[in-house]
């Protein structure tokens, strides 16, 4: 359960500033559907517009990686940072945005392999070879 | 400095196990360079063959995700984890399996961004919506 | 589901040690309400004593930070260290403690933003600035 | 050292965008310095900007909480999340803003004890008390 | 939910490369029962048989630690990892391997107590002592 | 460097209560030697004393592990937190312990193997079986 208020559809109807979110995550997502994590952020009308604007611009503008790779991406750092919320929502995005099984598998097995490896440097505090300094 | 003794190349003449990883990993990278996380796991024969065998198909072979996404990927998490000496590395491999600074930075924000709403979900407890569990 | 017994009120009956630590929450907070916490911690009398004379200490006790600032700090902890338990206990705790709804979502504003920037610092490895060890 | 370039105030003078963000850090905070953090985010214009307006509103601007509250709560975050720069940079902003070494010290066991009990917590998976869910 | 699909047992009898796993797993394990990891893991039969490879020569072959020290450390870097569902099933394994109720709470002791340690030493940005680089 | 003072063992001279804990880490320890931990910790007199006592009744009292296990939890613990002065002093105490080489690079294999399975499983959300339920 939530340690904030999620608003219902009837709440934001109260709030113009919190209104005018809500009609622009539905308006870019041509859906009607909006996610708790809006709900829940409805309760600070700053951070929630904050947090809008900016996930429109990393996530659905213009950029030099894909969609689907951003997708991968933000999967990843949520396993990693234990989000359960994150995983579920982030996995539904990149499954509507064409992650196949196969692609969603090796994701898995990266972020694994990651995990492991990072661990393992960390345990033996493996100095940084200088060659990786270069040209940084 | 290591928690471990970085073995030099002298030290893995003497031991065949841990030489056929090494001459593995400078055949398929092409490259007489072995970086310290290799140098560390030398100490452990076993360790060594499984975490390069695991590297080498996760990372180097066939699969769903392009050799780059895969970097990108890896440095994802190994960001959120806190591994400087990964970070470092991944970062110098992802450079030179094509990544460009645009795409670096993109990277970035991506993982600054997922890192904000991951503690904002998890502080403010948001339930999943049974929409994102639809199909799993 | 707890890994451990969670102890009911005629568990800490039999055990002297436990039942000293009991009622001296209970005295404390004035109320009879003791939170699973305790209870499974109760079955290690010494890390009970422990845990709960420190937390009465750092918590409860004199102290240069004002209660209700003790428990926003506790809440930011919690958050980034992912504890769903903490997370609501010390929600329910500040609020108890007089925090208002601005001051909680300013809160995780704060939370939020910070594991933005820290996950944005550790990605680029930025060094620390010479200013900011002077006089540490 | 960084993975991405430090910007010099060189570099900066010759991109409009960045010198913008730049010339603003300086004004409100009435002072030159401008350290590393942004030197290095200056490589994505975009993320440069959305990151100071951020910094600017949630930390600087008017707000539930007093400033050095906000720093406080910054530390504590950053700790948790084991970024050193940020905990450089956000122990120097708090000193600055008045905080006493009683008042960090406090701030440290708050940190060390929430730490504990968190993963005493997540050690025995405790289920949350219904008591905690009432009113969220 | 899991955000993949749990393989049954007829799942399994369709795939030879799964059901090779699942038939060496109950047969070292000594019992029918497959845990859901493995069912989810069934998606990718690479990384099926690598992770129970790897998990059979770590945690069941020879070795220089003793099988319940194997699970104790098990637990204590899954709890520092909040993995739940992990934490449930290697403190299975470890009663089912000797585990007492006294060792079990030594060990939770050491987790909380480490945890506090890290975090103290992070915030404070202790450095090395040059005693703990000596002979490494 | 640290964000607090290390006390030199004249500055220790000065203040009774820390005098007092550092006598006993002596006495203890049976060495002169004390290292930087308690040396930043001495800033705040009661955590010093309070997280001496702890430790001690932890990880050197009587209990239901012996001391080698007790550190070896430890170091997983502190390289899964990412602690870099906590993984190397608690290397070099349970070196003092008796920790052989074989038995470090067990420890290490098992914490990086740890590691991804806890974030596979944490990155497919797998619901934990009712069979590791029973009994907790």
């Amino acid at each position: 359960m939530a340690t904030v208020r999620l608003w219902t559809d009837d709440d934001v109807a109260q709030d113009p500033a919190v209104k005018a979110v809500f009609d622009d995550i539905r308006r870019v997502r041509k859906s009607d559907f909006i996610n708790n994590f809006w709900r829940a952020l409805a309760n600070d009308a700053a951070t929630l517009k904050r947090t809008w604007e900016s996930l429109k611009a990393i996530m659905g503008g213009e950029g030099a990686l894909d969609p689907l790779t951003r997708e991968l991406i933000y999967i990843a750092v949520s396993a990693a940072n234990g989000c359960s919320y994150c995983i579920h929502s982030h996995t539904a995005a990149a499954k509507q945005k064409g992650m196949t099984e196969a692609q969603h598998m090796h994701l898995l097995a990266i972020v694994g392999m990651a995990s492991e490896t990072n661990n393992l440097v960390t345990a033996m505090q493996v100095p940084v070879d200088p060659e990786f300094l270069v040209g940084a």
